[in-house]
């Protein structure tokens, strides 16, 4: 048992931990030459110019920072960070960003004032017992401040009963408060929003196949008669994952050719290649050759695909984006089923282009639930199961095993120091693997299910993970033990006894989860602030492949949110907090530091780093919400169960009201306020309709959506020029400066109406 | 035990009884006399009147049927039920009776194949054991029949494993089946339809308050601006509770003088009547000039609140019914959200005329969710405690309770006779009222849920009846204790363990469940068809209140099929039939000639007695899929559990997949076909309402509209022949001869559409 110096000596040294390396991070991002590592947005914004073009003086001065005064203010970039008010973070970075930040906010709002409470109140209360020492069991100082150090029976349990109303009173309120203040800035995001092809458009997907229509005539027809004076114009999806293929192909020949390139040029050698397997096998040629004649030969092909692909009606998949005149009219198609057939000419609103998942848009609705059976089921067993894989191949991977399956490697392996090397660092691999890839494997999961845009892939795929996260991390070091006995336990224990079970054992397992809160916590997210891949890999390329500013640029990983792996993290401490808010309330400011510590990093960096791949408008909050409340409902069927234990017979149907009333919170909320995350209302559409009709009458709608839902594949061919002129439409009007500053950095005007004109004219121009 | 020889008395007995049954109601139906209690659908349909005005040449033959060769041919009503083919008995009765009957056929389907396949594999493997001899058990003929026959670990029970897989797909095949053909005839139902109000109306409820504008115009400007082009008028919704209970209670008074001036024509005295409470108390006054005054009174007051309501803007409450122009416009503000708050402006479809349920339409959005909850947390403790307030009315209602309470009673109670009597029936008295009283308190708190429809209230209700069935008399007819020990019980038992107890008790229960099938299901429909209540209730009102052809007419009950309590009790036969198909076949030929018998008595019920309150369109299909679906994965449940202690372990895995197979097909049925019960598809209004321009181009819509939706206490304030005039628009087009029949009896002709014809000329000349 770890007693409070054990904690203090981990916090300490978790502590140091982040410190350096928030001091590491001080240090490195006042270099210049660090620069587009820690501050790609503002250069994909494009008011940060580079400081080799910057025309600096000493040339030194171009990679190290010189000036002395501004390491003295090395944490400075917090209080920046913390500045820009929320209306500009939602220009600078788009919605989603912005309520991201809020689930921090919401963590200090809802665990600040429960702190305080328990502190004052449960703290003294356990304390002021001396229970533990009187039954002479082994405990430590922080179990004297939990709720194990109350005596059986006592009438002090009430006060946990009261505060567990008051928390979960507390909780409630200020998740509906978020809700409401997330679904109006959703409201007011969407209403302000300038002119998008998403809003005029809907995905229809599941069209029935005719014999004597085309999939194309089919869209136009159907939505002619059936939405007489709202249709527009329809873009129908092409199956595209070959020429997809092959572009991915030139531009990796591309890639080596500009190596090989930059190698010749500092050489003055011409390299070699050989023309086999991965450059392994096969005769010696000459690189830049070969790969010149490669990617022409890719180019052709390329040409022909496409030809083929626009040409060939099977390559037309049985999905469309339709567009209508107003927004009234797709509002109405997406809502409304269009046919008696509920499984032909499914409607929705289309994600914006960028979020488009395309793999998925032409999956039927049978296939559609086969696969999310499959799926569920397969997730059922990577849940419970997971340990079944990795143990078989732990086994295997033992010094016999390799030693039987490549006997030539037997007196490499039996060297003493690289035996114990294996021995120590083998078993652990696999896990570890495992749960790296873990949230890459769920995505695929989700993937596979056939979801339609990228916003509700990372959606489905940060639900999958929780789970997990809740049955394997937080169950698993509770039980302690795998998912899989952990299945075996409840199904063989009553319904009673399970939250028994594992309310006695949380308070013992309080001193773990503090240290998990620092390890995971406090210096993960420190090492977040870091980007200690982002500063390598750009260093690197930055050595071995950049030659012009574009390289540079295409050097620079801003990274994103992944939300699907992000997410469920934070609620894990959510569920920490709340589960051990009543029980021991010694971890709270544990997890109050994280909040905030987060808070401010993640803040950071999303005004100086990350770059945006969608907008969804916060559509994620529901799910937030949801877990929170899940959430709130295991901390009190644990509380039950571990109050069950404590002799007090009253608490028990007192503790029973908490949960009913929290999920019928969740239904009200659920009712209240999930609609505005799914639907668009016809009054508000109405509004922007009207106001926009009179602002601009004889705006041309039809040749703004022209290609706005047009395959990447088939805009990324076209030459820069072209690109520049036409997909601004699809894609900068949205949030501008987008993909085309990652191609070139041109200067901007901050004032995105200015650059919406000019792109209305380049699209008028056509 | 029950022997065979047990079960064969049994079943002779109640075959005696039911046989009996349809004896007599074969004699009586001949009757003359009751015609009207048996034939009570012909006169509403206008095709068949008294045979007192038919001008019957002997006075004894117009009460009783002296044709003797009617008698010989007395069974023959079974045939001509059958003989009507469905599409004439949907024209005939609605789609809601049809469907309903279809419940019935549902039933043969899937237990005909199930029963061969039983009694040819699963009988002869069990029967050809000695286990239950070898275990010297006391045991039943029929036990050797069931699965207890056979020895641990046999191999045999590979063949249930099968059979259950067998009998899974085969009932998944028929559900699916059967799901598609109602989805086909619902939708060729509403195809079909004739104009109807509420294809063109919605329900708008919650609409905000707002000062400077009153509802009606609040609701015009809204629909004007976000439904431009396609609103047509609106029908505001009056509190009409007081002018409601006015009529109500003019109507009895009015019932009372007629009563009166009946007994004075017969015996020519002047009958009196007292003016106070129940006219029990006060002083003899003139019955039938109090009456007159007093219906004057009312009839005055009536007028006044009816102008009150009218004006006063605090009775219009925040709902209304829109209309649109066409099926289009009503279709699309149905199914989507009108405002960014998704708590008001609320809109549905508005349920037809008849089917509003007018109390509840103005229930506010927070409101219905505290109901929700509170009908929630209610019915549970219905579900699981109603045996604690009967068994404290039955501690109440003992011998020492009544001296106690009313001492003066005490001499009476002690003669040994009335106290044995009172002793043997009182205990099970409160039981029994409250089991008959079920239903409508289960009604109630539908109602006290805010739904809005009766169509809905019924669905809901059943949902209730049946959970309430499930627990009380299924399970609790097992594990034998009421639900409230059951529920300690599986509190306190594992996942895994309840279904292994109630799996194994389910064996030994089934001549137990053989005898409720005979009693409740025989008996039950063989005195359905007498209509005892509603025969015994039209002679008493014929002697004693009939004086006119419209009397006679108004003391007619042809009732209609309570959706709320029978649906729910047919289910527990689909329930007992497929938990018992794979233990104890032999309960399965009784099921059926349920199945059979009801399927007939049913048929014949609804073709020539029930007259139907509503018309939903067959939407309570989606709950009877639900249904079986849940009996069918409870079944599949208790078999694991059974299996599971025979000795069997590779059982469990290969069961297991079943139920999640199960729910897979339910959550696919789900998708593909309930939306055809909840939304109204696009092109199908489309082409209505395409087809309806180009043949009436000129039809006043507003008109025919224009008291659809009125609350029927102003319609019912009218004199008849503005009623006839107007109403006919609302209802008589629904389904042909309904509410006017009620009131007069004109002859009409078949022909629907020359009726409709005349509707609409009335309509047009007003």
């Amino acid at each position: 048992m770890a007693t409070i110096h054990d904690i203090a000596v981990g916090a300490a040294f978790n502590i140091v931990t982040a410190v350096a390396f928030l001091l590491l991070f001080a240090f490195l991002r006042l270099q210049p030459v660090n620069d587009r590592v820690y501050f790609p947005k503002w250069y994909l914004k494009g008011t940060r110019a580079s400081p080799a073009s910057a025309g600096a003086t000493v040339a030194a001065a171009k990679y190290i920072n010189l000036d002395i005064r501004s390491y003295l203010k090395f944490l400075s970039w917090m209080p920046a960070a913390l500045k820009m008010p929320d209306d500009e973070l939602i220009q600078h970075a788009g919605l989603d960003s912005v309520i991201y930040l809020r689930i921090y906010r919401t963590g200090l709002k809802i665990f600040v004032p429960i702190m305080i409470l328990a502190f004052a109140l449960l703290v003294p209360l356990n304390w002021t017992n001396d229970t533990l020492e009187s039954l002479k069991v082994v405990h430590s100082d922080i179990d004297k401040l939990s709720i194990s150090n109350i005596p059986y029976g006592s009438k002090r349990f009430i006060a946990h009963l009261v505060m567990a109303y008051v928390f979960t009173f507390w909780t409630c309120y200020v998740l509906m408060k978020e809700y409401q203040i997330v679904a109006k800035m959703r409201l007011r995001f969407l209403a302000s929003e300038k002119r998008r092809p998403d809003q005029f458009t809907v995905l229809v997907r599941n069209i029935p196949s005719d014999p004597d229509e085309s999939v194309s005539e089919l869209v136009e027809h159907f939505f002619l008669v059936n939405h007489p004076g709202h249709y527009l114009k329809h873009q129908v999806v092409y199956n595209t994952n070959k020429l997809a293929g092959l572009v991915e192909k030139k531009k990796q020949m591309q890639n080596w050719l500009d190596y090989c390139q930059l190698k010749f040029e500092r050489k003055a050698e011409r390299p070699t290649t050989k023309t086999g397997f991965f450059g392994c096998f096969g005769s010696d040629v000459d690189a830049i050759d070969y790969y010149k004649s490669e990617i022409e030969k890719i180019g052709k092909e390329e040409a022909e695909e496409h030809k083929k692909v626009m040409k060939d009606p099977k390559s037309i998949m049985p999905a469309a984006f339709v567009s209508f005149r107003s927004r009234w009219g797709a509002a109405v198609a997406a809502q409304t089923q269009q046919t008696s057939n509920p499984t032909v000419w499914l409607t929705e609103w289309a994600p914006e282009p960028r979020d488009v998942y395309w793999n998925n848009l032409s999956i039927p609705f049978v296939s559609l639930t086969v696969r999310r059976l499959i799926i569920g089921v397969a997730f059922f067993f990577l849940n419970f199961f997971y340990v079944i894989p990795i143990a078989f191949v732990q086994t295997l991977a033992n010094l016999e095993g390799i030693e039987k399956a490549l006997p030539f490697l037997e007196p490499f392996i039996e060297t003493p120091s690289i035996k114990s090397f294996i021995q120590g660092f083998l078993p652990g691999l696999a896990l570890k693997i495992f749960l790296i890839l873990l949230p890459t494997i769920l995505m695929f999961m989700s993937q596979f299910e056939g979801l339609v845009s990228q916003s509700s892939l990372e959606r489905r795929t940060a639900s999958k993970y929780f789970i997990f996260l809740f049955f394997n991390v937080f169950l698993g070091s509770i039980v302690t033990g795998s998912a899989l006995e952990q299945l075996n336990t409840y199904l063989h224990q009553s319904a009673n006894d399970i939250p028994r079970v594992i309310g006695v054992a949380i308070p013992m397992k309080a001193t773990f989860f503090i240290t998990y809160v620092m390890v995971d916590g406090w210096t993960g997210v420190a090492l977040e602030v870091l980007r200690l891949r982002a500063f390598i890999m750009f260093h690197l390329k930055n050595f071995f492949l950049v030659k012009t500013e574009k390289d540079r640029e295409e050097a620079m990983d801003p990274g994103s949110i992944c939300l699907y792996w992000s997410e469920p993290r934070i609620q894990l401490y959510f569920l920490l907090g709340l589960v051990y808010a009543v029980v021991t309330p010694l971890l709270l400011p544990f997890i109050l530091v994280f909040f905030a510590l987060a808070y401010v990093v993640y803040r950071h960096q999303i005004i100086n780093v990350y770059n945006q791949r969608y907008e969804s408008g916060a559509q994620f909050w529901p799910n937030v919400h949801l877990r929170i409340i899940t959430a709130l409902i295991v901390s009190q069927l644990l509380l039950l169960g571990l109050l069950s234990t404590k002799g007090l017979e009253e608490a028990t149907p007192a503790l029973l009201v908490l949960p009913v009333l929290t999920i019928w919170f969740h239904k009200y909320c659920k009712h209240r306020y999930e609609p505005a995350f799914v639907r668009n209302p016809l009054q508000e559409v109405m509004r922007k309709d009207t106001l926009e009709r009179a602002r601009e009458r004889n705006f041309d709608l039809k040749a703004y959506l022209a290609d706005a839902y047009l395959h990447p594949v088939f805009k990324s061919n076209e030459v820069d020029k072209f690109y520049v002129a036409d997909d601004p439409g699809a894609v900068e009007v949205i949030v501008p400066t987008k993909r085309r500053s990652r191609r070139i950095t041109p200067v901007q005007s901050e004032d995105g109406g200015s650059d919406r004109l000019s792109v209305m004219e380049s699209v008028q121009e056509r």
